[in-house]
């Protein structure tokens, strides 16, 4: 999907909250938010946001001397994500469906804001997801191509969500390839952070190549690419990777909460929906 | 005040809400965003947030076409509160202090967002500011000042707002000069605007000269300016006014609602609050 002028002023929220993070100049921020100001006064916007994301972290990473701006948030969710494994492991072991419970809460693990959000706020978001209706759910295709399939593609999206992703590729019995960013980009999940989330245990762990805030292909290693082609089940987590791969003809489900108005308008439901979707289903429909 | 980072990202959300109220060509807003951007790259942001404003809305006015976007926003604004003006003018009537809900009532117009309020909201909106402290409350001097004063001088905010503005002025004995904008800028009161609301029958209406979203003193005509030198009282609408006059040192009292976090911070009050200030006060504390 492509960017949505929505995404405009959003880029100048996220540019404006991440340069805080790591500087309190604010004749720097200043300058960053006018460099990326100018940035976007000439940059093409029939892509994606993920891809126009990557140019804009990518001048703040360069113009704060900071690589990885996310660093401490992302060993913190993690960590506080670690803490919870064994209460949802348990949840999914006493559970009717463990499948279906495991999808909703990696599902979870994506709409975690583990920066801010306080444990009280975690067990109200999970249990809320473990009840709420999916606005999309091709949950039967899903069930079908994951019975057919000798192997499984996991993209991840962000770090402390991974540890969620592990209870999932924990369930799947077939070989699970587990694909993070090869470079730091906003929280989303580098081979680091899946390391200290255990899926090394479980999964095969590559890089997709790629580091956008979104696995666009065209930014992927030939290693991921023949990895992707080759997959009889791909798992999309996220916003950024939905950006990236709605387009696709391949048999990939997207597992997100909607978390902005312009994923949510794409995919036709409110801004808070859970989805389970297949790629091909959506296209069709 | 001057402006605030926080600003930056605002001003898009602005000119793309102002945009889409014009043209639903993505392109043209497309444009338009990307022009505004590459200003905003340049422009020095060591100045109230209204200047900045200016130079945005001047944009998107030469760029759109369009000399005044929200001309039929504000009519429906005034219109609306004309029919509220006689249970307003009631309910003062029966108030035991009848300035004090005359002043809370024109905040009360400050606030209303007639563009997208339902004559519920209002109601409650109403209901509300009625009966909320004030964060701030310089009312002794206000009262001081006003007994004092031969001459009122009451800078307009936003059309509709005019219509409860005029309810104030009714309760003010002396002679008031109710200055307007010289041009139309986002929804602010023009001279056209306060006629519609029957200022003209309860005071002098006069151009400030300034075609700024708030009363920025160098753009001000020598008229105003010898009206604004020779007042004994200034009542100062909303924040954008707050914006361009909260640094003098003159009797200027600030009668608002705290809409933006900016604005709040520079108060140092929540967001939400209702303000009826001294800017001698303020300096002071």
């Amino acid at each position: 999907m492509n960017a949505s002028l929505d995404c405009y002023p959003c880029f100048f929220i996220q540019t404006l909250k991440t340069t805080r993070m790591v500087t309190s100049d604010e004749k720097k921020i200043l300058q960053i938010l006018k460099e990326v100001s100018a940035a976007l006064s000439t940059i093409p916007f029939n892509v994606t946001p993920a891809e126009i994301g990557r140019a804009v972290y990518s001048m703040i990473s360069r113009l704060t001397g900071v690589e990885d701006p996310y660093r401490k948030v992302k060993e913190s969710c993690i960590h506080q994500a670690l803490s919870l494994y064994p209460k949802m492991k348990r949840l999914i072991e006493s559970s009717e469906d463990r499948l279906m419970t495991a999808i909703r809460l990696s599902i979870a693990g994506n709409v975690m804001d583990f920066g801010t959000g306080s444990s009280f706020d975690l067990t109200r978001e999970l249990e809320t997801i473990l009840s709420q209706d999916f606005a999309i759910s091709h949950s039967r295709e899903f069930l079908k191509a994951l019975k057919n399939a000798r192997t499984v593609l996991y993209i991840a999206d962000n770090a402390g969500e991974t540890v969620f992703d592990r209870l999932l590729v924990e369930e799947i019995t077939q070989p699970v390839i587990y694909a993070v960013r090869e470079k730091p980009i906003i929280n989303d999940a580098t081979r680091e952070d899946a390391l200290l989330s255990g899926l090394d245990r479980v999964s095969e762990i590559m890089s997709s190549g790629c580091d956008a805030p979104g696995n666009i292909l065209k930014f992927c290693s030939d290693e991921f690419l023949s990895a992707y082609n080759s997959a009889d089940l791909i798992i999309s987590k996220g916003q950024g990777n939905y950006e990236a791969l709605s387009d696709e003809e391949k048999p990939v489900f997207f597992l997100l909460k909607t978390k902005c108005k312009v994923v949510a308008l794409d995919l036709e439901v409110e801004e808070g929906s859970i989805i389970l979707a297949d790629a091909r289903q959506l296209k069709r429909e």
